[in-house]
């Protein structure tokens, strides 16, 4: 199995995350120049990473990616063990992937000040107070996302608290974590856990990488060479 | 255990399709009257329906409550059994729930001509061809969302076209399925499953409750109702 992946991007962080604490070592990371030549969609109609390429071919969308990682190793299984736990790791983790992440990443564009629409900063980011009031309610009390151990859950959450902290104030809106009281114990608790750490510094080193120009002198050596390669 | 659904609610059929689909008969459907009193938020933070309630609490969002299903009754399940094809089915399933219907929810407001904001609609209806665009690509050829049978994939895609063909054309923009192919034919052959024509007839009789006014007299019936029983 091959997972394509980047270090900044918080839905691959999500599966990376999943991957290390299932203890799962066999799976390559790759991040191939093709997608920075705008031929994502070889590897997927959708148009985004992760990608999962496995030998009956390729499993977009991190949350389906992660439930197949679940069904191939149901011993290293991160989902819990009786339906109603499985239901509220599955919930928890909708709420941080759709709720949260999915309307940041559409809501990014507004950064922008001189090109921002007010009213669709305001429809996204009313979402993403929405979902962190839901998160709120659900979230586990004992610095898991659920119950008292780390599951899926928490490899969604993380990344999306992440990306929370970092971006909505950039739309020119209050990190909404602030507003919270659970959100908020488990954020300062969780980021002391190993896999998380591992994630949240990958992340920052994809951010860093941006920020100074290596990420984009990574991306043209990478296109030089595959363009070299060709016949 | 109790669904609370509603005739029209698109993910409410979803579920429904899925009971349907699965033979499942003991579980009793039920909307009360606090939902209409802007009272969902007493049983689910994220305040839409449907809402599994089960002997721990309540089970919202109907892909939490699809896989608590399939977890409940694995005799039973719609989602295949080799890890490869619950991804397929997972895939198609979630594209029709994300990448359709929450991006047309988020729409629908943008139908009143007089308050639309043509970024919002155009944002989220682009958001809703990029998804048909994915979904022509992974659909099946066989007559179902993915391989030769009824799967989960169904019972999301069936309540989906039906939104994106009935209020999509609100927004003033072209039916995306008019654009697609395979989605088209599928579209055709799948309303002769007598599960899809089931919910289908279902969200008409839903719809024209609303449109007659049958809707609001049963709610405030059931409203009256409610009120007379308080202490």
């Amino acid at each position: 199995m091959k997972l394509i992946t980047g270090d900044l991007s918080p839905y691959s962080a999500k599966v990376r995350m999943q991957l290390y604490a299932m203890g799962i070592e066999d799976v390559e990371f790759d991040l191939p120049a093709s997608f920075f030549m705008g031929k994502l969609s070889d590897y997927s109609p959708i148009g985004r990473i992760p990608v999962l390429e496995v030998a009956e071919g390729i499993i977009p969308e991190s949350e389906v990616i992660a439930d197949y990682l679940d069904d191939c190793y149901p011993e290293q299984s991160l989902l819990g063990s009786s339906p109603w736990i499985r239901s509220q790791v599955r919930l928890v983790s909708r709420i941080a992937d759709i709720y949260l992440m999915n309307n940041i990443f559409m809501a990014l564009p507004q950064i922008n000040r001189k090109t921002r629409v007010d009213a669709v900063r305001d429809l996204l980011t009313g979402q993403i107070t929405r979902g962190m009031g839901a998160l709120e309610q659900h979230i586990g009390r004992g610095g898991y996302a659920v119950g008292n151990r780390l599951t899926r859950a928490d490899c969604t959450l993380v990344p999306a608290l992440f990306l929370c902290e970092r971006t909505v104030p950039m739309l020119d809106v209050e990190n909404p974590i602030l507003a919270t009281t659970h959100v908020a114990a488990y954020w300062d608790e969780i980021q002391g856990n190993e896999f998380a750490a591992k994630v949240l510094d990958e992340m920052d080193r994809g951010l860093r990488a941006r920020q100074d120009g290596t990420e984009r002198k990574q991306i043209e050596a990478a296109i030089a060479k595959e363009k070299a390669q060709r016949p």
